[in-house]
């Protein structure tokens, strides 16, 4: 699938998106929920606190009892250092033999899958005492699942580390939950993948679907088509050897690795060290922009399939998965249109439109992937009557092709509402449900919804700028799709992702860090105060406005504002509580007042001293308008509070400007936009309703608040 | 070398580092220094300014001519990245063919030497005018310097990015300039070492001193004796392909890469696969402590030098530089004295002592070195009236040696001074001079001084903290060893090195934005308000005084307090010249009166703040006395303030409390001290001093600022 959408197919993902997210959603919580003091996310299928807390110390030991092996030894060494580092506490390196005496015994009876599978128990219990901790599971997988849930528990106060008496019994919603990296269209470093297998497997996520191949570039080494790699990916490709390495640290943290070679479109860079395989004739350039190009395999030649047996062959060797992604997505079949020689062969063959086509190609490709051993997955273009149904439904454009495929027969994951290279807030991609409430599917059908996979597509990251795409959103994708359905809890969400961010740290992950440090570059300095705050409440524009409103290359630098600026504000999320909490509180108008006061003239002191800064640094040009709008806000929001402080009603007239000032501050600029005019057009709307708030009951007004600007008239 | 002292070595270094080091050095400066708007680290052998700028913008262009291939091309491409990462600009990705039209002409002679040498051609001329910049180099090496000028020679204002109208004409002053990395003691990950050699390129340091052995570590695969690394290392090498991976990525920035197999001593990890070198018997194990071990290969037998000639055989071909260095350091030799086959040895070849034992086995060695066509490099100690004149001196105890050796005809170089985990500030290191002012050298000996090389010894060091041990001070080290000796302003140097600190991260080092990092996880939050705070005014306690203060193991976590703690605290260096200039405007006291009150206010509020985050967080248990003291020097600093201010002078009384107050907040804990204490003693005293002031001329009363609280009296 893709992430550059026809105008077309953009608004159904919009439309699925809404459908995902009904305001503020407070669907009510059952005992599933974890107690909120802790912080665990996935929150495990069943918890119940119990009495008592086990003090963790540097006499802390570790036995493992029943079946053990070298991955389950490395898990939990891994584990101890992340706890050693949290605590500063130095731990015995060795485990303990004697389990009696052992703060965590982790007990397993079996390997589980020698190649990571769909169909691993992943389940696991842990009983925590005052006296030991005790992680039970079927596999090695189970109690690396387990160890990530340990160290999520850990706690602390003034008498030190430790766990609080607890029983979880846990195991996943759904058995395949991923995460696609494109690595075509920007190239990430080995250790990027690392750091992110890493963060998946703390938040118990179990598939790195690895897209390989894309117009822009061709990531892996073929040793039997080397033309693939060496003219396709501008050097920047994984070796076999590099491959295997991720194989394997994948495997080691119980994850599976599948890999996806997109065909019969999006293959541009196949096509310049073989052009022979094109639908038109070459030669061909690796892709430099960003959207849907033309080039598409020729269905219609043996050589085609010659050539993707041998290649396939090749891979299905080097990637142990069962499954192989075949892509299938956006051909649009322009190419196949204008070639006489496939048209000929449609008309032959009695192949009546381009999807006919592709269908035929797939039934070939399916053979060939039988014949490695694999089975197909592809994006839901590939769904078609007479597809086997063996394949599985990759579902990109919304959940109704995913019911759709499962009513049909064939096992489906969905990644529409997952799309976060649409820099949408963790809250929408968290109550997108592969299988919702309201479903329509029968319990054998819902059987045939494996799960879904957070798609970060990769237009617009670099390895300095990825894990602030993925990271922590992903977090609450990887929670829809492990914990219990009726875990809907927004703030409950939002509170518990702050803690694991952090805890994401600790493996390396960059999307804090990294961010101070875009803002240092453009700033040119240490001190990026103002830059700061105006970055603290503006995010990227959504979906794909982005490609129109600040073109680039994939050669283009990725370190603007726009690329610093980081989805789901929560800095905006907190105004926007406070406003609300603020207008309730009529007609005292007290609480919050002076915190929103002294956020109001932050922004004011702010968008002063960007001017001098944006003279310094012309790669923050761009953003002047923004420093300007960020004064319109804080004007008409210390205006408005002004007004409600004192009660009186300002006319109006101010009213109108002010409205109309913040819909031109509403304007993104460098493909930017502010995050808190709703809740500043509240405080206007509030103040010029002053009059009306005598006539009005607590209640009314108070539920006035929430919809008081949405939609947003700019005139009465 | 050795990180760990005895303590008369230990007083040598610290003589010889307070030689290097008097108060405030302010050499005249020459026409060599740079006019004082560029930022150029190191600074340029000769600098001449011209009329007009050239402006930066999307289409700026190179042109290569003459000379040319992949890894000019590839400097090119890397120079390309970062000034289009550092503008924004989408600059284009391929070369202009057009040498007239081109924004940047880079003209070289030939590529230098295959493999990166001592007799490298570095030198180039860099011309900018407001038509063209032209770099022209000899060899491929100094364009690649010359590029790191260009790129720091960017410059910005409100009409955009440009370079000024310059003249440059530059060479290295010393032909070795190096940096050791001890991943011995604690193994570093490939990219740690690979951002490194970006960072070393961007200060033209051309020498990578790999210490690869240690008591606590083997970290290259040997093929040929493969228990070495799977029995020495944990399990933490580097495989022969990633040495050479990173030999190449060295060679591709103009960088040798000298590998260091430290031997007799220093070996334990070497025998725990192979005991039957030992000169006691084994078994070995890994060491995990700090300090110096008895461990030592067996000179006198035969079968020590096979093996020697088998591994050393290895690694010659593996390591293509010249030199190899053998370490030769802090073998006590109470092994051999306790081995009755070792004495019997010594005397029947009338070896008289374990110095003269050592010189028989470096004479052995240095026939395997010269066997494999390699040059020895070993720790001073190897210096003995025996030692061929081929060999270097490696110099770490202190200049002396490195004098010594030069009069005898040996070449060296210097670590004295360079020794930068011991946590001094980056103007101790700039100012020692491989061949000080004074030097009592003949310009021939002087010729055989060839450079230095700053030392990461690695105890306490982890790829989260290891960048900022090594940066930016070493950039500091590294002007040393490349510009001329007149440039020793320290003002300057500061005020250079923190924007080239800026530059350093675009690289991907880590040390600014770890030290947020470790903060907040040691805060366990994003707001680490007042911990910044004390953090900012804190430094690792110096030497080596942490082995003994806060003790620990190499498999303890470096995560603690002192380990986000940095040296050099620029907040530090600011208020001791701010207080400086605010004492000396007496009797008004008005100079940065009002900065230096918000600053101690601000660390009063800070102090306050710590107790409950302490309470939260008992990893910063240990950080509690600091807090308690950081109240104490505030209030020191603003009651003293306050006398001042007013020109009331306080009691003797008051003065006593205050300044045993200060002596008690000066001692360490957990290993961190106050760097503020002098700053706020001066404070004290002046106020006490108040009714000297006005029998004071006010030339006498500044000179007694500088003075006042160095030494420092706790009572009268």
């Amino acid at each position: 699938m893709r992430p550059f959408k026809s105008a077309k197919l953009m608004r159904v993902a919009i439309y699925a998106l809404s459908l995902a997210f009904p305001l503020r959603a407070q669907v009510p919580t059952a005992e599933a929920i974890a107690p909120s003091r802790l912080n665990l996310m996935p929150v495990p299928a069943s918890v119940q606190t119990q009495k008592g807390r086990l003090p963790i110390t540097d006499s802390f030991k570790v036995a493992v009892s029943n079946y053990s092996d070298d991955r389950l030894r490395a898990g939990v060494a891994r584990m101890l250092a992340r706890l050693a580092g949290r605590t500063v506490l130095t731990l015995p390196a060795v485990l303990a033999t004697d389990e009696s005496t052992a703060t965590l015994v982790v007990r397993c009876e079996r390997a589980g899958d020698i190649v990571p599978s769909l169909d691993e128990n992943e389940s696991y219990t842990l009983d925590v005492t005052d006296k030991q901790a005790r992680l039970v599971a079927p596999t090695v997988v189970g109690a690396l699942r387990g160890l990530e849930t340990f160290l999520q528990l850990l706690q602390a106060d003034r008498d030190g580390y430790s766990l609080p008496g607890i029983r979880i019994q846990d195991q996943p919603r759904f058995p395949w939950r991923g995460l696609l990296i494109d690595v075509g269209r920007h190239y990430e470093p080995m250790e990027v993948l690392k750091r992110n297998l890493d963060a998946m497997a703390a938040v118990k996520l179990n598939v790195f679907h690895w897209h390989l191949t894309e117009d822009q570039g061709f990531r892996v080494e073929s040793r039997k088509l080397p033309k693939l790699h060496t003219l396709g990916s501008d050097g920047l490709f994984y070796t076999q050897d590099q491959v295997r390495e991720i194989i394997a640290y994948a495997r080691d943290r119980g994850i599976r690795v599948m890999p996806e070679f997109d065909i019969p479109g999006h293959s541009t860079s196949w096509l310049v060290g073989y052009p022979e395989l094109g639908s038109a004739s070459g030669p061909y350039k690796i892709e430099r922009g960003a959207g849907i190009f033309e080039p598409a395999l020729d269905p219609t030649r043996e050589q085609t399939y010659k050539f993707l047996d041998t290649f396939l062959g090749e891979m299905a060797a080097l990637f142990p998965d069962a499954y192989m992604h075949i892509g299938g997505d956006e051909n649009e079949g322009k190419q196949w249109d204008r070639n006489p020689q496939i048209q000929a062969f449609m008309k032959e063959k009695g192949i009546k439109d381009n999807h006919a086509l592709q269908a035929y190609f797939n039934q070939r490709i399916l053979k060939i992937l039988q014949k490695h051993h694999k089975k197909m997955i592809g994006w839901e273009e590939i769904l078609h009557p007479d597809l086997p149904k063996d394949a599985v439904i990759h579902s990109w454009r919304g959940p109704a092709s995913l019911a759709e495929a499962a009513k049909k027969g064939y096992n489906g994951i969905l990644s529409a509402g997952y799309y976060i290279d649409l820099m949408f807030p963790a809250s929408q991609h968290y109550l997108a449900d592969p299988i919702p409430q309201n479903t329509s599917l029968t319990a054998a059908e819902e059987k045939h919804v494996l799960g879904g996979e957070a798609t970060m597509w990769g237009e617009w990251v670099s390895p300095e700028t990825i894990d602030s795409r993925i990271w922590p959103r992903t977090a609450a994708i990887a929670e829809r799709l492990w914990s219990p359905r009726n875990v809907t809890d927004i703030d409950d969400m939002y509170r518990r992702l702050s803690v694991i961010s952090r805890q994401l740290e600790e493996l390396g992950l960059a999307h804090e860090k990294n961010y101070e440090m875009l803002l240092r570059r453009l700033a040119t300095s240490e001190d990026t105060g103002p830059l700061r705050t105006l970055a603290s409440i503006i995010e990227p524009v959504k979906e794909y406005r982005r490609y129109r409103m600040r073109p680039q290359t994939m050669l283009s630098p990725l370190t603007g504002l726009v690329d610093a600026a980081r989805p789901d504000s929560e800095m905006a999320r907190q105004f926007a509580a406070n406003v609300d909490v603020f207008l309730s509180d009529a007609p005292r108008f007290a609480l919050y007042r002076s915190d929103l006061e002294h956020t109001l003239a932050e922004w004011q002191t702010a968008s002063r001293a960007l001017g001098p800064m944006i003279d310094r640094s012309p790669a923050l040009q761009e953003a002047r308008p923004l420093a300007n709008n960020l004064s319109s806000i804080a004007e008409a929001g210390l205006e408005a509070m002004s007004y409600l402080s004192a009660g009186n009603a300002p006319t109006a007239e101010w009213r109108n400007v002010q409205l109309a000032r913040l819909d031109e501050a509403a304007k993104p600029s460098a493909a930017i936009e502010f995050v808190v005019i709703t809740s500043v057009r509240k405080l206007v709307i509030a103040a010029a309703e002053l009059p009306q708030l005598n006539s009005t009951t607590p209640a009314e007004w108070k539920k006035r608040v929430t919809t008081m600007a949405s939609p947003a008239p700019s005139t009465p």
